[in-house]
């Protein structure tokens, strides 16, 4: 074994699992693989990361933030004009990012979808970061009275939920159905006309 | 092959194939296990059913059926009272259900899920017969001013769909969570505040 003595930062790995992830899929793809396009050991790769599984999260969390959590971000910030629309911009473009993806970026999206039912934690902490940007969106429309009163992160947390069909990776079949935009119009229809103080 | 001549009924035929399906799980099972219960060739079943796939469906489908739309029937006939009280009573029945399925018929569930993944028409027709229940819920609800007044049969449709996260075997995981029964309740609130009148 061989090891070369190149600093090698955690980005620069997870570029480079990203890639590799890409071309030969979740299951095929061993850290040696990873180790060659870096032109390391394994037992470099091993100083960075615990494993195989650990790589992999790894490449899910970053691919998550930089594709759905940082876009979405913005959005979250907008205050003056509706809540409500704010609100539904914000939830159209995370199904639009989800169902997009779930198209033409199919192994990553295959790769997050496994990884939704079976690493728990970074599956949470992603959920929770969109939660909280709902929140912010929900608090506003309740200082300006658009909204009912109540527990702003609460609401998002039970808006999110109630929209899974749309955005949850174990629905992805569904969203190539006709009825996939009525379906989800008469379900944001229910839940605004909960949320709205007339 | 020796073929047996009594005449066999397609429920007994799935009265086997459940038996057989619950003891080696459907990925193990074959039409010669089912065949050898009915001490029949596998011959004789295909005259009633075309392959294993179709027999799977079918046993998913009456199990669907006895175990979850007839039960449920009952109490979408609730009429008097608060309507919004038997729509709850019936979406919780639904989910006990489920989750109590999922662990204590867990062969059969497994079956179940894995068929929602690839069998759309009797998971389909199944949610139909779910969603014509609660609609004739939220009907009697409408006709007593309980609830706004809307297309009935939308609003069943949003509703299973917004409940998605604690019924859908996709889901399944989660339903051990502890937070699970306050999610539900939050969900539910929200739904019900965008139905009831005031």
């Amino acid at each position: 074994m061989t090891a070369n003595d190149l600093p090698l930062t955690k980005e620069e790995i997870l570029d480079a699992a990203e890639q590799v992830l890409r071309r030969f899929g979740p299951d095929k793809t061993s850290v040696v693989d990873i180790a060659k396009v870096l032109k390391v050991s394994h037992g470099t790769l091993y100083r960075h990361f615990a494993s195989k599984v650990s790589i992999r999260e790894a490449v899910t969390e970053r691919w998550l933030r930089l594709s759905i959590t940082v876009p979405l971000d913005t959005l979250a910030e907008q205050t003056g004009g509706s809540a409500a629309a704010h609100l539904r911009l914000w939830m159209e473009t995370l199904i639009g990012l989800k169902r997009t993806f779930s198209v033409e970026d199919a192994e990553m999206f295959k790769m997050y979808a496994a990884v939704t039912l079976s690493e728990v934690e970074i599956i949470e902490a992603h959920v929770n970061r969109l939660i909280t940007q709902m929140g912010r969106l929900i608090d506003s429309g309740m200082l300006t009275g658009e909204f009912k009163e109540g527990n702003s992160e609460q609401l998002a947390r039970a808006l999110f939920l109630a929209t899974s069909p749309f955005h949850h990776p174990a629905h992805a079949k569904a969203w190539i159905s006709d009825s996939h935009t009525a379906d989800f119009d008469a379900v944001w229809q229910l839940l605004m006309s909960g949320l709205l103080k007339k």
